[in-house]
């Protein structure tokens, strides 16, 4: 169901012939309204995509009718051409679907450093306007997947008739600020911008921003909420905002368990905390380190490295009061050795760390993946 | 020659038994004077391991007559009885070389938490100071090697007949702040424990603080420089500092081409920088990113992968104002296509990247390696 399971939306996905394989690469998803309300959140990378740059802009305006997505090029790094580019393909969506430009915006995703060609992304999003469907949201999430093995979809019905659906693509350079990702959001709840604006920033903070596969930050993450208001009802802002939650939850821990080379996912959950940033900022660094990522695939509960990593943060604790248990087994008591790690059992994709930094009850979780010789394969030889 | 190539100093190396294979795994540098003088660095890891909390406390007192070294332990996170045992371990040397235990230093290194097999330490102890010889330098650092596939020495001699030697052990967990590993460096110049202290901080802080093979911070990592006088030569300090660092640079650089599991050395230099600093922050972010690690191992020039990289800095530049080049060729100038990447010769170990900030006058340099199949086996085996 994806992007259209909300009333209100139609969508598209088509092989433009952007990816020499022939797989699909294009997708539009149409608010077709009553409203269009519209809230965006985007990498924090310094170094920003063209698109990036693009809806940025149109979300200033806290409208969007049309967003335009390719898979097969990340129109990064691309200089003025690359920016002239995304803006013509806005131009072609308004042109062809009757809407202004300026409430069209633009995702790519794909190698750094290549320019799109954009007679078939222009031809593309002719295409793609002719195909659009109530219907076509399964086929949007297939047309935006990279190295994806997956398309990722999430629904939530909130009580009293309204909808949060949503897509995602993203398997690798996942990281804070957002994980790698594209994502779109769509409601036929009848909220405006503002509202969208507080839910949407409120579900990322500790959903995608809290999803660091890699520790790589893309130059293209986009997470779109738009509302087309097409269920006549106004919900409840804390049940709404729980709904966008919920969503992105759950693609967020479809984009791990699709992580690329990985074998396992790891839950690293950081307890007893003296506030909610050193729990981030723990939990992004035992996610971080490249020799427990190891370690976790060679099912090996190897709590020193946690310890190691904790070592290096700058957050509230005493090394002699640290505890850490490895699936319900607390491998490491005050610093020291603790149960037996012979009871720990490692068989299963989903690896449960819980650090427990004795200085206070805060606590956040963070979602990363094992580093696997698939990983280093894979990334060795994308490009190529 | 290694940490005997200095007069005035004796060393052993010999198999104790700590390590189940048998090879040799503790290790004795003796400073037989005039001067005791000497000076340390240690990790910057707040979880520390116990040997590390121990010698930080004997160098307080600017001198060190002996250095006891294991391999085949870490004794990190071991608790009250891991401290007890470095005491012990200092104790034992002291008694049978007739020092005091204050000064007598101490490193381990190996599995963390895993207590020591104390009866084999001490038992070392006594074997090796019976074999304490003026040209032990080679067995001494040939015992302190855990996954190192070589041993590393290096010797620089000043004009006037002095000398700076030292042996380096770490081929993991390679990250600033110390990397990961145990050094001790010995000279015979006539230095008094303030200009040890200065010339070594100076050193390790262009040399082994800037070597960042996996980003991975250890807890035990100790550089020392012990100078005995015994050449009777007290050179002028800036001789001096520049042999201490280029001792360091030459076993820094061997440390890198000894990381686990690497085919590739990578030179990441960051040049027109507004400040050292941000140059170093940008060269750290560019080494640790395990994308681009994996795109050099598959010999895949990816300047984006730089680009995205540099993005997540604070560092000052413009995105539209940077350039790249690997291996002499500009692959990215202003931030987007550059020269063609097929220019690229990617075929020796050796990997030159050049990321220009074009934002100031400064510049750094960090090595690191890159991510391969090899790394990810090695370190998910380590500890099974």
């Amino acid at each position: 169901m994806s992007v259209t399971a909300a009333k209100g939306f139609t969508a598209a996905g088509i092989a433009a012939g952007i990816k020499e394989n022939g797989n699909p690469d294009l997708a539009l998803v149409v608010n077709n309204g009553p409203r269009r309300a519209a809230a965006g959140v985007f990498t924090s990378n310094r170094v920003k995509a063209a698109p990036v740059l693009w809806s940025e802009q149109v979300l200033k305006g806290g409208q969007v009718s049309v967003v335009v997505l390719n898979s097969g090029g990340a129109n990064a790094c691309t200089g003025p051409q690359g920016f002239q580019d995304t803006h013509a393909t806005a131009e072609k969506a308004a042109e062809v679907l009757g809407r202004g430009a300026i409430e069209v915006a633009v995702c790519s995703t794909g190698l750094i450093g290549v320019p799109l060609p954009m007679d078939k992304v222009l031809g593309g999003v002719e295409t793609a306007a002719a195909s659009l469907s109530e219907h076509g949201g399964e086929k949007a999430a297939i047309a935006i997947k990279t190295t994806d093995t997956v398309h990722k979809t999430s629904v939530v019905t909130g009580a009293g008739g309204w909808t949060v659906g949503g897509m995602a693509k993203g398997a690798g350079m996942l990281a804070p600020g957002l994980a790698t990702m594209l994502v779109v959001l769509t409601t036929d709840a009848d909220l405006d911008d503002e509202s969208l604006d507080k839910a949407l920033r409120a579900a990322t903070r500790v959903t995608f921003d809290r999803v660091d596969s890699d520790g790589c930050m893309s130059t293209n993450d986009t997470v779109l909420l738009l509302a087309s208001g097409a269920s006549g009802v106004t919900p409840e802002y804390e049940e709404f905002a729980e709904a966008v939650r919920q969503v992105c939850a759950d693609l967020g821990r479809q984009l791990i368990g699709d992580a690329e080379g990985a074998s396992k996912d790891i839950k690293v959950e950081v307890i007893n905390a003296a506030s909610e940033e050193d729990a981030v900022e723990v939990g992004r660094s035992i996610a971080r380190n490249n020799l427990l990522k190891c370690a976790i695939h060679g099912e090996d509960p190897n709590w020193g490295r946690v310890l190691s990593a904790i070592g290096t943060t700058r957050a509230a604790f005493e090394p002699d009061q640290l505890n850490v248990a490895i699936n319900g087994v607390w491998v490491c008591k005050n610093g020291s050795v603790g149960e037996d790690r012979d009871l720990v059992d490692m068989r299963y994709r989903e690896v449960h760390i819980v650090a427990d930094l004795a200085a206070g009850a805060e606590t956040a979780t963070i979602w990363t993946n094992d580093l696997t010789a698939d990983y280093v394969h894979e990334n060795s030889a994308y490009s190529s």
